[in-house]
């Protein structure tokens, strides 16, 4: 991984950095914002971190998420110059408003938009951490471990703790170097996976309750009163879509959570099934094996339309 | 880690390998095994691979899982030397019958008593798949893509795929050379993971609908009824224990698994809270976090006990 000149001269030449992730923000995203945000601080450099989204209360166990700010009024009349993280577009991170005179982008995800001076954009890289991580040893910086639990996390979570296809041997020694310089493997494990509510629990029993399979598909329903009776909202359901992926006959598993308007879909598949294609087909998206759609139509419709797609698919493991 | 040199020379000087483990075997005894079997026939040596039971039918996606055998017919009158692989004494392999001229034991696990002229024990490793590859190394074994994959799966399991408290960064490094030679995380996550039946699933659904909650104490429940009704059995239950401790303010997560003569009851903590004392006061027993015992009180009696004995406890989070 190269990490460019021209992100090295640029944090070199500046004071005070706008740092800003996507909104919504996940492991990856925070953990990189944070550690990225000490390893300036340590080099003597400001730094405002911002989010549109408060940090979710899963992930106040990274050292310095209290840096986080949800507020732009510190940036008025002008931001210093911006780094955005884990996103390549300013949209993205809720910041489309805001004057920022340089930026540098830092992102594994794919781009369609050429937005920022700087853009560094990797998308083999298994998270953002990874080349955050690489971005701070190339500067120098002595990596404390504040930093190396929130590059860690980045990576423990985008990689399904080294579960998923993005684990390299490479990853898995950034993780070995990141546990030498202090980051305990067990405790971010259990601040990712064991800090559910017991509403969130109730939530998924009576989510899997609701479990419905047709051939390869598995369908799962979460619906408001559902939410209401577990005290429990829409980002209580994240990773929900993957629990029926643990049969071995599950090829797609379709997750279906009731909206204001509707029902919003997400699509989780085992290797070669394609559900962005799928998703496509109803006018959504997103990667090879994590995708979703929206739809209007009544439960009972918005079902059998699935069935039907997926039956016409023609699915076949690779 | 220090591979004892007699242990080299034991494998130097005997051309034939009596290769056994544990009954009930999971990945760390059976990636082990599988090994260390292909390491010495690469050497040209020859092995008999024995475990009691069956390869569970999640593990046969082990390169070389046919090799194993559940017959001791071959080895008389007398067998070849013994090599004692993930626990440390006979009985627990079943094979203490077996008239062995000579025992090396490799294993990760405390032990109390004094089998084989050769015991390499070291409790602090994580898995004995750790002891085997650096047996490996140093024997000077060119390692192939087979054993690789059966040694990453042994460190996989054992540490939750580096979830657990044993991760250090040696046993990262150790993974991540493993992957250059030609493991697959992401397959092997697959295969010990997303391969449950539709049964075992449903069954996990029916336990899970059982959970009651007392203090930071979750008690779920299979019982025989249930078994029949999925077409599942005991070892379809392995982990079951685990899911309620996703719940932040759950301690202790209890699982009841009724058996002929009674109950079998499960016991899995996080941090400071050592249920191993807790068994003891049943007369189980087992480690800090993950400990087991009997009992042949109707289900009512037994819950209250045990929630009476967690009362007792005083529990409080490291």
């Amino acid at each position: 991984m190269h990490v460019p000149d021209e992100l090295i001269q640029f944090i070199a030449r500046e004071k005070k950095f706008f740092i800003a992730t996507h909104i919504n923000p996940e492991g990856d995203a925070l953990g990189s914002a944070l550690a990225l945000a000490l390893a300036l601080e340590s080099l003597g450099k400001e730094t405002i971190v911002y989010d549109r989204d408060p940090v979710p209360e899963p992930y106040r166990f990274l050292p310095g998420h209290e840096r986080f700010t949800t507020s732009l009024l510190s940036l008025t009349p002008g931001a210093p110059p911006l780094i955005l993280l884990d996103c390549n577009e300013p949209e993205r991170a809720g910041i489309d408003g805001v004057p920022t005179s340089f930026s540098a982008v830092i992102d594994h995800h794919e781009t369609e938009k050429e937005f920022g001076q700087i853009r560094w954009i990797e998308p083999r890289a298994a998270a953002t951490g990874v080349m955050v991580y690489a971005l701070l040893k190339k500067l120098g910086v002595r990596i404390t471990r504040d930093m190396a639990t929130n590059l860690y996390t980045a990576i423990a979570i985008d990689t399904g703790t080294f579960r998923y296809s993005n684990v390299t041997s490479d990853v898995l020694r950034a993780a070995a170097e990141l546990v030498d310089m202090g980051a305990d493997p067990a405790a971010v494990a259990e601040g990712l996976y064991e800090t559910w509510s017991k509403g969130r629990f109730m939530l998924l029993i009576e989510v899997l309750n609701t479990l419905e399979i047709t051939g390869g598909l598995a369908i799962t329903v979460a619906t408001k009163e559902m939410f209401m009776r577990t005290g429990t909202s829409a980002e209580d359901t994240e990773n929900f879509s993957n629990f029926p992926r643990m049969m071995k006959d599950i090829e797609v598993s379709a997750f279906f959570r009731e909206t204001e308007d509707g029902w919003k879909v997400s699509l989780r598949s085992k290797g070669a099934v394609n559900v962005a294609q799928l998703a496509g087909g109803f006018r959504g998206g997103g990667h090879r094996n994590a995708a979703g759609y929206k739809t209007r139509n009544d439960l009972k419709t918005a079902k059998e339309e699935l069935i039907k797609a997926v039956t016409n698919m023609n699915i076949s493991k690779s």
